[in-house]
């Protein structure tokens, strides 16, 4: 399908040049910029008009994307399924056993839903293990405290840390202060994400989590606490990942619920002194194997042209990852089945892939540009959900080829065009699409994001509370509609899209 | 299709014993009873599990419903159409000239849509006039209220009445108080309408409306003012039919707003002597031609077997008539308009009749009843949209019919179960489906009603704020797929609903 391909292979598709960025990018960047593109809040609007006038794909595909909306709505399969990760299976994190259970059942139930293939694609993975932890404020009161450790921090497995808390409000803060105010004490980092405030939104609160551990420990500090990373009003302590500094001493890193986030807040703004006491069971175990979990419906005329959808299958563990990211995988998987179901085999092969650790590494986002690296040049299209399961409100589209972006934005925009009366139809320029398709975004693939209303998905994100209650099966077939209507058209349609 | 039609058309469909029940039935209690009936709250339930598995209806109509649904999702013209009706026409009052421009705008739209014939069939409706309306607190201080007539009620064409309060509950209120305690004053009736509280719904408290200036004007009252019968907490006045009794005088009758409601309660109920000023300009023109608006799609293989859908065209003229009925209007057509658009013409016909004067007599249901009374027999099935726009939640089923509706219900339930994904699924036993079915119904035609969540539907119901912003787009698109779907099932499937 490229019209030079020779060219453009040479110069995007080679993984040689791309691997080493991969590993030696510090992954807590590559996570954090993926966030960041991807999770700014999509209010819903209203979409009364209708879809099909004056759209140049409306007399193709009017009637195929009719049908798999309809069937998508009706025929809802992927609630269903989502509970058996939610509840029969529960959180999967990064190398556990339920990680390992969420595979397998992955990969049988997809065989018995006909997918011409359906198998695990080896990852080796990192083990992060969280194990018993309390934290406690010991002064001017004890409380325990609602509180996690952050993903990958290291426990306190020679005893409990217990110091005075400084409080700061960012990394800017703590770079202010003097050694003397920091070292031997827990640094509090304790901004606020805000709902409806873009300047405060999760891309510049999460650098506490991300860099805070870093920072504090620079100044001498014995461990790091953080206001969660969330819009709750709730008392959810929200986890997630955090980094280390290879020259840096590693400290104990942990997230303080809202209310309690408040209660120090409000003693330390009056000078009281609080002290807290941390102890984490959290450890790392040597690298596992683990799989992505990926299922064909090979092509009708082009079974080599390739358009890959999906979410990723590993999540936190405090909850059942239910809106991050069960719902991406669901949503990719059943939009392939509902193909399957009604017919409608398009003449390029969608595949289905389930990505594991991308909360913790991204392991399995390299793993499938390695071992797809020949075939990435036929990715025609690649598409990711990992924004929940709320109302779906388009799409993001990034295409890392300077000639041909401008004409791809505007035929997925005529593609998107089609889902307007489901308010799926804003497609907006930037980002890889999502986290997991960011090494394969790089090597040029035209890399799209399904996009959510997440005004509410950052109350629950990474929390206790990231269970299927949130999800409301109606919104859940309406994203399932409009992956499946999106990936049928990039996978039927004449032109492929990363033609140029 | 009736295996022993002549019985039966005998029996049930002849027009001739029943057109004296419609002419001496007393309009409000048939308008009071189509209300109990259709509107109690429907709460919306998740409904998370697949539609197809099992359901007898799948193999044959699962692929044409989900086609159905999808375009009827994506290429939604109902709110097109209903925002014409709202805002570039307005509220269309029965006789009023907004009613003649909503029946010949929908009759030219309908001809332009395709539909085999779109024509007006002559209905005499009663003409009433609001005019111009002041209802004032005069003591204990002066205060304009937020009140307006009751639809039918007479003005006070020889000048405002004042008078002292006497306030009660309800009818059974207004009985035990001697004569001397009311005579000469303004009863006002207090009862409030409960959004959760099914024994103070609207069949309840609406008896005050229907009844009260009876009741009022037997002891002696000059004037009758009720709490508008609505849910909201604000200061709505609500319209909407009242009764006289041809031998009880005839006297002025208004509802207050609920916070003014309240100001006059709780004077009341300490006993300060309140007293209500009302000046009406209300009165009643002869009668004037007017019409049901008629379009058709021709079966494909029995022309002759009718399924009928529709709502009421006239409105209250406070607001604009959305959610009171131009919603199930624009359902009803849209419903039908997609058939055409989408190639499915069923082997029976599908008739969308939009009934002129549901709000004040019925008229319109009479005329249809007389016009088509040698049809009826051949009306397989009616379908009435008249409770708003909200998530669609099933169907109301009742056949005048002792042997054949339990199995009749049976069906229908099969073919609700078709629209298990988006909630529709519910179908209950009970009911004319509408109260411009009632006359239909009465003589055997099957009738179904589509329910609607109503649980802020008398939030509006009949007052100013009965307007388009208070209808999502998406949910009254699936409001018209729930109506398609059951249209086209009942009109392709081999064996009639009426078949028994």
């Amino acid at each position: 399908v490229l019209k030079d391909g020779g060219r453009i292979a040479g110069r995007r598709f080679d993984l040689s040049s791309v691997e080493p960025t991969l590993t030696s990018f510090p992954s807590l960047v590559l996570i954090f910029s993926c966030c960041l593109a991807q999770k700014t809040p999509e209010p819903r609007e209203v979409a009364p008009a209708p879809s099909f006038e004056g759209n140049p794909f409306a007399e193709e595909f009017a009637d195929p994307v009719s049908r798999i909306v309809g069937r998508a709505i009706l025929q809802n399969r992927a609630f269903e399924r989502l509970d058996h990760l939610c509840t029969k299976i529960g959180g999967r994190l990064t190398g556990s056993e339920n990680a390992e259970k969420a595979v397998d059942w992955c990969i049988a139930t997809m065989k018995a839903d006909g997918f011409d293939d359906a198998r695990g694609e080896k990852v080796i993975v990192p083990v992060w293990v969280r194990g018993e932890e309390v934290v406690s404020m010991t002064a001017p009161q004890s409380m325990k405290l609602a509180a996690c450790a952050l993903g990958g921090s290291i426990g306190t497995l020679e005893g409990p840390i217990e110091a005075a808390v400084v409080e700061v409000e960012d990394i800017a803060g703590i770079r202010k202060l003097a050694r003397d105010q920091v070292e031997g004490r827990i640094v509090y980092f304790n901004r606020r994400m805000q709902r409806d405030n873009p300047e405060f939104g999760y891309g510049v609160t999460v650098q506490n989590r991300s860099r805070g551990a870093i920072e504090a420990a620079m100044k001498g500090a014995v461990a790091c606490a953080i206001r969660a990373v969330g819009t709750d009003e709730m008392n959810y302590p929200h986890t997630g990942m955090m980094g280390y500094d290879r020259v840096v001493p590693r400290i104990p890193a942990v997230a303080i619920g809202s209310e309690h986030a408040d209660v120090l807040h409000s003693l330390l703004s009056q000078n009281v002194e609080v002290r807290l006491s941390v102890s984490l069971g959290a450890h790392t175990l040597p690298d596992a194997e683990s799989a992505n979990v990926v299922a064909e419906i090979k092509g009708r005329e082009k079974p080599e042209e390739i358009v890959a959808i999906g979410g990723h299958l590993d999540s936190w563990d405090l909850g059942q990852g239910a809106i991050d990211d069960g719902a991406g995988c669901v949503i990719a998987w059943e939009a392939a089945r509902l193909l399957l179901e009604l017919d409608l085999r398009p003449r390029r092969t969608v595949r289905v892939v389930l990505f594991m650790n991308e909360e913790s590494g991204l392991r399995g986002a390299a793993a499938y540009a390695e071992t797809h690296a020949e075939e990435l040049s036929r990715h025609v299209a690649a598409i990711e959900s990992d924004g929940g399961a709320d109302w779906p409100t388009g799409f993001s589209f990034g295409w890392n080829h300077t000639e041909g972006q401008a004409a791809g934005l505007v035929r997925v925009q005529q593609i998107g065009a089609l889902l307007q009366g489901i308010g799926a139809n804003r497609v907006r320029q930037g980002g890889s699409g999502g986290a997991d398709l960011s090494p394969i975004h790089d090597v040029g693939v035209p890399c799209l994001g399904l996009n959510q209303d997440s005004s509410y998905y950052f109350d629950y994100h990474h929390s206790p509370e990231d269970t299927i209650d949130k999800v409301d099966p109606h919104r859940l077939s309406l994203n399932v509609a409009a992956m499946a209507a999106m990936t049928y058209v990039l996978a039927e349609m004449e032109t492929a899209l990363n033609s140029h």
